[in-house]
């Protein structure tokens, strides 16, 4: 069905429409962070505890890769091996096809599915910090923002809006030189800025820290749970989900061959028309209105 | 003028429209790359470089901030001081208010102001490697991709698409251990990927090797404009820009009060109707389309 979806293939928004009403069991975590943070091992991890605990366990590996050519470099999944052999283990790569954004919506979907599907725990992974990657860790119902301990990383994690999606940090590879002072830094600039966002020292390559980790992710679940926090959450996610699909939708009505035959005509003689770009969207927008009229 | 069109206030478009005709002189500079990569540095540097050789130059410096709360953290712009001495400098800092993708429509609308204005060089300066710092390094005449010589930071760069946009790469802080390395593997890397990428070592912190960059960057322009692909290059920016307006257009007409509040009723309802996101999102689009009629 994921595939199904993927493509775009008859029948898809059918199949989640469906499913739809069959989500809401699974607890999705979103982890995020800038290249090098360990978030794949970190990932592995988890889904080895969870499972451990009777947990079933899914991971939707989340890769951008080239907004222009679309293929994955040095994408390897050889890591995947170590975790497919366990039981009730779903994992599932997906990358973007040309757009972006629409790489965002389409993972929410396949979690939709896997939710549908019965699993307990659902761990969105991203490769990076892109705004793609935000997207799919923020629409998680709890969000772990991957830091390790290096000069100004904390910082510049503030910077590029990390704080304000993150229900959770981790500072990885706490082993090296600087781990201590980092940590203190991120609880500084978090207790500056009033978030009381919890911070969890990890090893990842002696599975250290990994127990603590879990430990508060189901906490953290509980407490949503219990509190009504989680539907709330899942409200403010289905609105910005809802705003994706009405904008892909509209997009796709417009740009037919007709009128993207107009915009390479427009382009070819924009040096001579003098036409701002402004001027060209009006009258594509126009040609669009009255077609619906 | 870049006020006005920033805060959208009445006559704006028409502002763009009228200095539409009056750009196509100035020659766009995107930099981009990852926190900590030193780009404030380079393009400081640049700036005097491209001063002393009588090129009127302007910098804008894009800084999205939180996506979130649109609020700017430790963002100083002090070592701007140090160049707006400079006579014919023109310094301007430009924040995200709430969306990230007009972040980049707006950047691109002041450099046409300022390129009208007359200036020769427009440098545009992101914070980082999100998508709409993407957008904004790829909307320029000449795109430069900054690094550093860390362990699997050019496989990283590659990873999140940098390569397809690059023009130009600097490998910065090459005083750093393993910038020998760092060199060659980027050299492989865009040799086995068959692009003919300039890489410049740079160490921004003594000058090093800006010289070099400038002259680089000179040299592209020449052959940029000698050979026509200039045009080929601005009418694809075009392309993108247009896109980004139409979609926009659409969506503030679709957003309107009224269906604002239908949608937080639906998302109230939601999980009682158990309508899907989808079927939401096709009420919402029917309604504006019978507006429309």
């Amino acid at each position: 069905m994921i595939s199904i979806i993927e493509d775009g293939r008859p029948g898809w928004e059918n199949i989640l429409s469906r499913a739809f009403t069959k989500t809401g069991h699974a607890y999705r975590i979103g982890i995020t962070g800038p290249p090098g943070a360990g978030k794949s091992s970190l990932t592995n991890l988890l889904v080895k505890l969870f499972t451990s605990k009777n947990l079933k366990t899914a991971v939707i590996a989340v890769d951008p890769t080239s907004p222009f050519t679309g293929g994955a470099l040095l994408g390897d999944r050889v890591r995947m091996r170590d975790i497919t052999s366990l039981g009730d283990t779903y994992i599932r790569s997906m990358a973007s096809r040309g757009s972006l954004g629409g790489l965002s919506r389409k993972t929410v979907d396949a979690a939709d599915i896997i939710d549908a599907a019965g699993f307990d725990i659902i761990i969105l992974e991203t490769v990076g910090v892109g705004q793609s990657e935000l997207d799919i860790a923020r629409l998680a119902d709890c969000t772990i923002v991957t830091l390790v301990p290096e000069s100004g990383d904390s910082i510049q994690a503030m910077k590029a809006g990390l704080m304000e999606i993150a229900d959770l940090f981790v500072l990885n590879k706490c082993d090296r030189p600087g781990s201590d002072s980092a940590y203190s830094s991120l609880k500084t600039i978090l207790s500056i800025a009033g978030k009381e966002i919890p911070v969890i020292k990890t090893i990842a390559s002696t599975n250290g820290g990994i127990t603590e980790l879990a430990e508060e992710i189901l906490k953290l679940k509980e407490s949503q749970f219990a509190g009504g926090v989680i539907l709330k959450k899942r409200k403010e996610n289905y609105n910005i989900r809802i705003r994706q699909i009405i904008s892909e939708k509209l997009s796709e009505r417009l740009w037919t061959s007709g009128r993207e035959q107009y915009l390479r005509n427009s382009l070819e003689n924009l040096i001579v028309d003098k036409l701002s770009p402004f001027e060209i969207a009006d009258r594509i927008i126009k040609q669009f209105e009255n077609e619906l009229k």
